[in-house]
Order: structure tokens, then sequence, then C-alpha cells
């Protein structure tokens, strides 16, 4: 949206254009920032400056107002040279996928565009550079509720070939919807890894204030250059404000919030570390850096379904999706039961070699199914309880283990085999 | 299971049976309690006695020990005794459903059962009648993972009837599977409610420790005689120990842990109020008694799928499940989304008539269409958002909402229409 009344003429009387850097003086008060495009939704009255400390003000402009240029926008291209390698510094790959955090604001339109290349990601956060030598690459540029298996492969062998050409950590920008499947997809795929490989995300696009894109990619940088950790772990924000980011195992990480910056939670584990300021700090058992090579299992059967259960969902329709596919993962109710019609339709989908694998839709505890007569019910007819495992990371690990092996009870014996610390012994919480 | 070894020949000698008040005196310590079955996976050697404080206690019986009998079990038959009318007190129904609230232990063969009468559930928590007059029955007896929308709309008449006919509030003891699902069906069926109608449940079985039975009917007994409520509610364990209980708004109400007592969590509001022994308290904004007469509006269309969206979701298998439906309640990633080729098929499917309703599988948080493109693209399909309504409550909402007109837009108001607290304005978390 472009500005319009009194704010657009003194805009224009001043020769300032959205990215410029202006001042605002009304009363007693200035502030000096760059002129952020008018949100949709905003008053056209209201000017928004971007402040030195990344938050946004938004500034009602009177007649007693005073706007004025202090300087022009830099012309972006200027910012696609060459990246600087310093030398002492370790090496830390960046592999874009896309999403709001590697998104930027055209601030001649005020539309959000992903980034064209990862250098533009990367040098949105300079600070990145005094830490590392960066090597930047967009490997895809897709809002990740589009993220497909195919991806998560392409993904996978690209991390592999950055830890095993010499990088020391690799960060993986993501939008936030899916990078819990992804993370444990990655988790699964990857073998004997010599570094963290880190998803990261942010909440709020670059163009809201107090984005929190900043904080988290420079915590996950940090988690990189500064860690043993050779694990493939989530890191967000671990509360609403900007005072530290939580590490998340991979297999765990659950997007429990629609919009909070703190919308990522570890389900069933504490997280595995937190990132404050330059601090990093890992919490108890955690797998460590492997002298690699990193080894890619990228084998994948994608003909799984996941369905939550719910009081009318009916046999009819369990059986219609079972026929379609190899592999259901269900989330049952509280310790992982279903109805009894559905037993009977579980056995049938058994008989004819699906994969019935259970888990809970309360995302928090374990199945059991010894404690019910339900529960007992359905192991006779052939599911399979996962314990505490999450049922989006059952369902990647059912398509994962089904990829490794066409043997029915060696598909069972893996999902029951912790691969990658996505079932807790003696859970935790 | 039966006593074995030297604890069997322990209690025989003293002539004791399970059921039985006994004494174990072991080194300095005595213990006296009723004997409880032996659980199926504990030692043979542990004798497990029921304190009167309510607690279990295991006792490893050696040769030093002492059993002595203190008093032969009461015969069951003789507890269900007309249940005595106090002046005074006032009137509330408890409507049995069935669960682990509603179950008994036989003290012969160890088995947890359903309670045969809601006598005898009432029986097991003596100090509800010293609360209250209670009308007590058993209207059914099913796990809840069983419960089917037919249960909810003979549940929703039978309430009606008791408010109807002068009870102050109803206490539906329910198994907590599906408990959620019923207090939302409740919440939209019953109009006008005249006192509380409150779900509890317990997620301990009485032949355990600490079971939370008595604490959850007790506080739910005390929300009926003691507020002004006139809500659906579900009162449960607010956190682990046993200090105080919940009220969590039918609406809002989710399990969201397998086992733990405070399994049951409001979603994106706070509980409406905590029951602490016998104070009752109520937060902020709630719906008081309504004069009455309790209107039942019981109709629902069945013809309803609540869809989890997953990378990897296929448009066929959207496409074959809008063909079964008159109704898709899709549990989107982060606010809301889906893929692009998803967005396809439910353009195909509101042409054909089907309502799809969009929630977010975060469960917290609100659904927002409007932020990306590709919720702009599925509302132009013709998805319908319903801001922070939980999956579950939508999806039983739909069913409701199809049941009370066949006018497709109208079916969409109502849907955006808060009909019992499950549209939050301006989100309170």
């Amino acid at each position: 949206m472009t500005h319009a009344g009194l704010a657009a003429e003194m805009l224009k009387a001043a020769g300032a254009a959205v990215g410029d850097t202006i001042s605002v003086q009304r009363g007693d008060e200035k502030h000096t920032g760059v002129l952020m495009p008018r949100h949709e939704f905003s008053d056209e009255a209201i000017v928004t400056l971007k402040l030195s400390s990344g938050y946004n003000i938004g500034i009602r402009v009177t007649k007693g107002c005073t706007v004025s240029l202090v300087s022009k926008k830099e012309v972006k291209d200027h910012v696609r040279k060459a990246m600087p390698r310093g030398d002492g510094k370790k090496d830390v790959a960046v592999i874009s996928t896309g999403g709001t955090i590697a998104s930027y604001v055209d601030y001649r339109t005020g539309a959000v565009h992903p980034a064209k290349s990862a250098e533009e990601l990367i040098f949105s956060v300079p600070e990145l550079m005094d830490l590392c030598n960066v090597r930047a690459k967009v490997l895809y540029s897709i809002l990740s509720e589009n993220m497909t298996v195919a991806h998560w492969q392409g993904l996978a062998r690209a991390v592999a070939e950055e830890l095993n050409s010499g990088a020391t950590g690799v960060i993986v920008p993501h939008g936030t919807d899916t990078m819990g499947f992804t993370s444990a997809a990655l988790s699964f795929m990857l073998k004997n890894l010599t570094g963290p490989v880190v998803c990261v995300g942010s909440q709020r696009s670059s163009d809201r204030p107090s984005s929190d894109a900043t904080t988290n990619l420079l915590a996950a940088t940090r988690l990189c250059v500064g860690s043993d950790l050779g694990e493939v772990v989530v890191v967000m924000h671990g509360e609403p404000s900007d005072t530290y980011c939580s590490v998340h195992r991979g297999t765990k990480a659950r997007k429990m919030h629609s919009s909070r910056r703190d919308a990522f939670a570890s389900m069933n584990i504490h997280p595995i570390g937190r990132v404050e300021g330059p601090s990093v700090k890992l919490n108890g058992h955690y797998v460590k850096r492997s002298a690699g090579p990193v080894e890619v299992r990228d084998k994948i059967d994608g003909r799984v379904s996941l369905q939550y259960f719910y009081p009318g969902f009916e046999e009819d329709h369990f059986d219609m999706i079972a026929s379609h596919v190899k592999g259901v993962v269900v989330a049952g109710t509280g310790l992982g039961h279903v109805s009894e019609p559905i037993i009977s339709s579980i056995r049938k989908a058994v008989k004819n070699g699906v994969h019935v694998v259970v888990t809970t839709q309360c995302l928090q505890g374990s199945v059991n199914l010894n404690v019910y007569s339900t529960g007992r019910d359905m192991v006779a007819a052939g599911a399979l309880p996962v314990g505490d495992m999450l049922p989006e990371t059952a369902y990647v690990k059912l398509m994962w283990a089904m990829g490794q092996t066409d043997d029915y009870a060696e598909v069972n014996k893996i999902m029951l085999t912790n691969i990658a610390g996505e079932l807790t012994k003696g859970r935790e919480l």
C-alpha cells in the first residue's frame, strides 16, 4: 500500500520514498529510521519507521509534524557482492528452503517476497559473518506447506554434501508450518552427523515490528560454531520475547501455536539446549559430532496416511483410506484408542499387509495398549503402539522405514527401535 | 491375580481374603488397611493395602512379618439401599456414561468393571451425599472411545430433563478419551441452561494408588451446588497433585496428555474457574444460570470428516474424503494452510456443496488466511476459516450446524457465530 492524504503530501515534499531514511518530528519527539511501506490495515495517517534497534515505530502524522529526508535508500543490487571470507573462522553452510525467514520486503511495493539468493538472506543479518564463513545456497524457495517428500530427500543430500565437504554445521532456513516434519525426516535420513543440522524459521516477517528472524538465525549460527552437537534440531524463540532460543530435537519438535514467536515446543522431553546471547548450553543427553562421513539414507515409501480418530469416524472411512496405502498412522484418543468397529477395520488392513501404527492425539504422554480392553483388542488385531512418538514423527518414520525394507516384520521392528530420539525411554515428562 | 508364595501362605493362615481389613507388621512398622488384589505386574511377595487415607501402600512380606485379620469385608450388596435424602440440600443429577471414573474394582477378581448402577458409583464417594441430594442414573456404560453422535443426543435430552425437573446441576461421569468432544456437543445442543452441566472423568482407576475420581467428583458437585454457572464444562485436576480442579469451558477443553491427572487443558483461554477444597472460584466472563426452561437442539448431520493436513497429503485423498461427506474440517498447518494442490481440491469440493472449514493443527492460536498468499487462495476457493476454534470443536459444531439448517450460507454463518464460547474474540492467549 502507498501512503495517502497528509502523510503522502509531507513525504513527497521531503522527497522521501519507502526505503529511505527519514526523520519525523512530532512535538518534542523526533524519530529517525527507514520509512516502511504502509501496512494494508493501518490508518493512512500513520508513518512507520524501522529504527536502528530493529524495532518499528508508528507515528501519526499531523499538521504540526516535520518530515525530513536523512538519506536515500541503498540500491539493493550493490549488496550482491561476494561474501567476505575471514581466516580462523569456521565454515557454516546455509541451505535456504524458503518461508517467512527467507523473505524480504520489497520497499517499493511493500510486498514480502522470498529471497532470490542466499546472499540476500545473509546480508540482512550481517552479524552472521562475524561468527563464521557463510556458504550460502538457495535450494528451494517455497512456502513450507508446499514441501513434499521429494524436497526432504533433496535437502538431506544437500546437507550431507556440505558437512562432508567441511562445513562445521548446516543451517536450514525453513517455513515454520511444516518445519517439524522436515526436521523429523532429516533426523531419520542422515546418519553419522559431523555437526549440527539446524532448522530455523521465523514467525514474523521482517516487515513487522520485532521480527524473530535475526535472533533465531544468530542462535542457529552460534549452535553450529559453538557446540559439539551431532543431531538435527529446530532452533526457535524459547519464550515470546527475545531473551533466548530453545534447541528442540528434530523428532520431538512440534509447532504448537499459530502465531507466537515461541510457537515450537519439545513434546515429551525438555528442549535439549538453549542459546542465550553468545552462550550455548546443551542439557543432558544428546548425540555428539561423529567422525563422519555423513551417510544419506533417503529412500522413502510415500504410501502412508496419518489419521486422527474421533467419535463418528466410521469403519468405511478407515477401510477406504487403508485400501489406498501401505501404512496408516492412527492418532488415537487417550492411550491410543479407537472405537470397536475400527478395530475390525484394523484387523482387515493388517491382514492385507498394511502397517497400522498407533500414537496419541493428546500429543503428550505415551500410548499404552495394555491398560484397557480396547487397547488389548487393538494389539490382537495387529496394531503397533509406538510409545511417546509424535503422530507426525511416526508418519514420517513409517514412510522412511518402509523405504528401508520391504519386510513387514522388519518395518515394525524399525518402528520400535529408537533411531533419532523419537522414542523416549521411561517418558521424561 | 491371586497372591502366591509366602504372601499367600501368611494371608491364608490369617484367614484373610482380598477385600478384608488386615494389619501387616514388618519390623517397627504396622499398617492397617483393606487388602487389595495383587496387581498383574507386581512381585508376588508384595501385599497391597488401601489405607483409610485412600492411598495404597505396598509391603514386601518376608518371614519376619506378622499378618493379622482385623475385619472381614462388607458384603457389597448391602450398600444398594435407597439413597438418603436430606432436607435443605439441593438436588444434583448424576448421569453416568461410563469410563474409568464409573468403574469399580471387583475385589474377588481384581478386575475393573463399569459400575452397574449409579448407586455403586455414588456410594464409592459417600461425601457427595453430604453436599446434595443425589439423583443418580446410569445412562450408558461404555468406554468413551465408543461414544457416537447418537449417544451425545440421548445424553443432551437426559441432561435437559434433569435440569427442567429441578436439579440444580448435572454431573456427567465420562471416559476422558472423548470427553472434550462430548462437552462440545452438549455445549451446542443445550440452550438456556439453568445450572452447570459438568463432565467429569478420572485418569487413574480406583484400584490404583491416589485415583483422581473422588477429588474430581467432589469438585464437580461443589461447582453444581456452589456456583451460578450456566454452561457445559469439564472439571478435572488442575495440576498433577490433589490441590485443585480446573473448570474448562466445554468447547475449549482438550485432552492434552495420555496419562497425567491434569490431562485436560483449556485451549486459547484460561480455565474459567477452579475448585479448591470447598472453595469455588469462577474467573471473569462466564454465562450465568438462565431462568430456563432448558431447550434441546439435538439435530445433527453426521456427514462430516475431520482431516489433519501434512506434507505428502495428496489431492486424490482429499477428493476421496470430500466425495463421501457434506463437510470437511481441515486442521491446516500454522495459520491454517494446506498445499497448493489441495486448494484446487477445496475449490472442487465447495462447488459440489461441501463445507470446508479451516482450523489449525497447532491447536493454540487462531487461523488467519489473510497473511500469506496460500491463505488468500484458500478463501478464494471457498474455505471458511473459523478463528481460534479447536479442530475437534469445529468438527462437532459443523455437524450440529448442518443439523440446524440445509442452507449452505446459513451453515457458514452459524460457524462464524459464537454459540458457546468456541470463538474467542481477540484471542486471550
